[in-house]
């Protein structure tokens, strides 16, 4: 299906917009009016970029407070029109009534909306009629569609908006009672499932589809059976989609549909960690926690330390310590890579040795380089490392991955994550650190458990980690404050004082400065390591099916880790 | 009355917060748990600090989902009454049950409650016993006061917070119901009023009373008539308080006490501007719209530039133009700055020659220096100046001054203007940016309209302007645009083709680039020079009663100032 956007879903001027909608690949555009009453450029010159740009005009919008109202005013209308004919817009939408002034009269609406469609109809013009949730007679699309038919008109029919119908709780199978002729245009946008007055909702926290927990796939099922053959349209208010870069939140909300419309190449998701890529130095603290060095790169400065099913490919570099990429188990790489290039990840460039391992990787929104492998596959990546052998196994793999993500770029991170890898997102959490309040998702998959923390623009500890799963955490946990004191994140006396009024646990997390968690389903037990650089590692050891990641001690480990920082 | 606040309401950890504290002048802390287990100091050390800091430590909270439990268990209760007894704190505030797991039966509830405050007798603790807005079963004060009262225990009382009750709808005059003596603790928060779920409304935006909606001099004179003796205490989650320094929230908490208190020094809101004072050499502007130097002040390199009652102080100096100080006309100077020191705003030193006019300063939240004047005393400010002949009287007066603030101190500045100079806030508005949506509230009282924007992280136009009222604006409009081409700030074709859709008006304000809006009281012209350093002026006309500032038009000028900003 064509692709459309509104020009209010992006950042910048009007001709900003039209040329990172363009970029994006997208075919058309809906122009929001207030764009082109702030734009310096007449409507013809308007007209002209877009086409350049491979650009139809779409839709103009919105034409408000029109219809049952006391007097019929035609006049603004046929100076819209004008306008429109200027622009080459040939679909106009108007929103249901808001105005204390509108009569609640059907008949009356459909009389004035049919005498507008009439006068559209001069002009080759056609009306798309939307209820808005806070209509103020119209707010259901089912009534907005009874007054089109009613009025009866060849030039008037509906607008369907994903958010209207879905945030009022409205059943959108009944979109299969409308002849999909007379759907004029469909707007989509998701949200989250936040409980606020549905105005404040809907003007900024609207997202793009995948980013929200409306049931978008669903909903364009309906519009489909109804025979709906216009274009997807986004039309997304968002507070942090207004302050990023256009082109940026383009190619995002082009990702959005790709994956709504399920033309994506098919891929599996990962199955879990191949390895965690780590610069800075950091031998000495993966010599401490058990791991040995088991390779050398060949041609690279880049080592392979192992331990149990957990690895690290550490660079020498004495660059700040960080996580700069991230190998997941897939079963098929290739048809990895394909799905991410369908969904605009951009693939990087690799530059390899003759003999080595081909290994396909993409970039993350936050830069972090992705790696799709298949560990275990004859001739796979460790076949670029000379083997030795692994020593201690109280480490049994990477249980998850932690990435910081910038707050304006978080909505971005979890569509890539869901789309582009397959990943579920689970409930969003928030808690306390001293300077701010942070946000947590955690995307899950297969064995792969990836968490998303929103980094705050104040100065905080970085949440860059990596959490290795623990055979046996406490007796890992007794080597380390015996022979590396210091290595491990103390953690306040306080803690364990209120950990053990709750419940009954074995007095030596105290003593081992170990965390404690549980839900329904078990135990978790973990500690940290202090941070080098910009890294710090996590050992975790999960009992019954316990599936969290011990957020309620993260505000812990935060004031712990800010009262370290140096002022 | 003693005036306390909750550690949870300012940033840092607990001995930041604790210091910050006692600088404002508390007399006393809640302790609120989670600061005090992400804390490294034991609890013996913590009343230490606290004692030699000289705050008491009046309530430890929340003590969560006890009464009413299918089991009852005293023995986590146990644990915390010993850890107050190491705290030095005898008070222990419970929240209502807010568990799936709670029987809806009072009388169970109070069984428990009765139990509870038997055992903390025995550690000389009492109980507060709160109504959560959100509480499971309990959600009302009057419904916790009536459990309390069944419950008959000397140890146990009621808690009484604001947010709870207001938030609600409860009407607060039942409080006359329950003895002085049965309201143990009292917690005071404001909110501004939002349709949202009231749980995330509880732990995002409650502020400092004076900040929000709520009218909290009412409720506390309800608290008053019931008898309660004990201390005003602050209990604020605000997400923007947990980013700022922990000194000035608490600060800005203490202000908020004592004009709640009604303490302060007595003063006269201002009855307009008397001057505005500029840096940045802006003779030539100041020439063109009209000004005429009116005189040389005797010690300073600063011109007074007049026209009608609209006074410029100018500054010969070449730093950037900015907007450094303003001039408020003050029935009584001395009162005014009396009522600003008893409200903790900074007072300024300010050196002046023998024989000088003494000018009483203080600073405002943003560091704009607040002058109180009283321009036709005998004597007053004006004599510093040598006089001569003002010549055009197209200006009549500073109609406003606005002034761009920190988003983080946003309510800070709110309760400054509203309390320290008598200002009525007015509605807060939201429009749109090309790089964000924009803030912005009026301040109005007396002859006096200041208007507050918040300032965007993001590159943005500065919004720091000066708007001068004109007797003919089209007049004074016409001769700039003759004389001064490209003095004014070129207003887009568009914007006139939508303005003659919705409105009829005269076609020379699309010849002038002037703007016109229009509210139930009257209509409003107005147009902007461009800008100069951080500075710019607007140049307005009102007619009827138009109570507002253009705000519609301000996207348009928004985006006309972004396209204008070298990239």
């Amino acid at each position: 299906m064509r692709k459309s956007i509104a020009t209010v879903s992006v950042s910048g001027t009007l001709v900003d917009k039209l040329e990172a909608i363009a970029a994006a690949g997208f075919d058309g555009v809906e122009i929001f009016e207030h764009d082109l009453i702030t734009c310096p450029l007449p409507p013809e010159e308007v007209r002209r970029r877009a086409a350049d740009l491979g650009l139809t005009i779409d839709l103009y919008q919105p034409f408000r407070d029109f219809e049952a109202m006391p007097e019929l005013d035609l006049r603004r209308a046929d100076r819209k029109f004008r306008l429109m004919e200027r622009l080459g817009a040939d679909l106009l939408l108007v929103c249901s009534n808001v105005s204390p002034l509108a009569a609640g009269d059907d008949d009356l609406a459909a009389e004035h909306l049919r005498l507008l469609a009439g006068r559209a109809a001069e002009h080759g013009i056609r009306i798309a009629y939307e209820a808005l949730a806070w209509g103020r007679h119209v707010n259901d699309y089912l009534h907005s569609w009874r007054i089109v038919r009613a009025a009866d008109h060849p030039n008037l029919g509906v607008c369907l908006d994903s958010f209207h119908i879905l945030s009022r709780g409205s059943d959108p199978i009944g979109i299969e009672a409308i002849p999909g002729d007379k759907i004029f245009f469909l707007q989509l946008a998701d949200a989250p499932l936040l409980a606020m007055d549905v105005l404040q909702w809907s003007r900024h926290h609207r997202c793009f589809p995948g980013q929200g927990g409306f049931d978008l796939p669903g909903f364009l099922s309906h519009v489909r059976a109804a025979g709906y053959r216009g274009p997807l349209s986004l039309e997304v208010f968002n507070d942090h989609f207004r302050q990023t870069d256009a082109r940026r939140t383009a190619l995002d909300a082009m990702r959005s549909l790709i994956a709504l419309e399920g033309t994506a190449h098919e891929a599996a998701a990962p199955s879990g960690f191949a390895f965690a890529e780590l610069t800075g130095g950091l031998r000495d603290l993966a010599s401490a926690l058990g791991f040995t060095r088991t390779g050398v790169h060949g041609t690279k400065p880049v080592e392979l330390w192992e331990q149990g099913e957990a690895r690290l490919l550490l660079h020498a570099t004495g660059h700040e310590a960080a996580l700069t990429a991230i190998g997941l188990e897939s079963p098929e790489p290739t048809d990895a890579v394909k799905r991410a290039e369908s969904l605009l990840a951009p693939v990087l460039p690799r530059v390899r040795a003759r003999d080595e391992a081909k290994l396909d990787a993409i970039a993350a929104p936050d830069g972090t380089q992705i790696f799709f492998c298949r560990t275990a596959q004859p001739g796979g990546w460790l076949q670029d490392f000379d083997p030795a052998r692994a020593g201690s196994q109280d480490v049994t793999h990477i249980d998850h991955i932690a990435l910081a993500q910038p707050v304006h770029h978080f909505d971005e991170a979890e569509l890539f994550y869901r789309q582009v890898l397959g990943l579920s997102p689970q409930e969003s959490l928030e808690f306390a650190d001293p300077y701010g309040l942070l946000r947590s998702k955690a995307m899950t998959g297969g064995g792969t458990r990836m968490v998303l923390n929103v980094a705050h623009a104040a100065g905080q500890p970085p949440s860059q980690h990596v959490a290795l799963a623990c055979a046996d955490l406490l007796r890992l946990a007794r080597r380390l404050r015996a022979e590396h004191p210091g290595l491990l994140l103390p953690i306040p006396a306080n803690y364990y004082d209120d950990l053990e009024a709750r419940h009954e646990v074995d007095p030596e997390l105290r003593e081992l400065g170990v965390l404690y968690d549980r839900d329904e389903h078990g135990e978790f037990l973990h500690l940290y390591t202090v941070t080098v650089g910009r890294v710090f590692f996590e050992l975790v050891q999960r009992f019954g099916g316990y599936q969290g990641y011990g957020a309620a001690n993260a505000p812990v480990r935060l004031a712990v880790q800010h009262s370290r920082m140096s002022p």
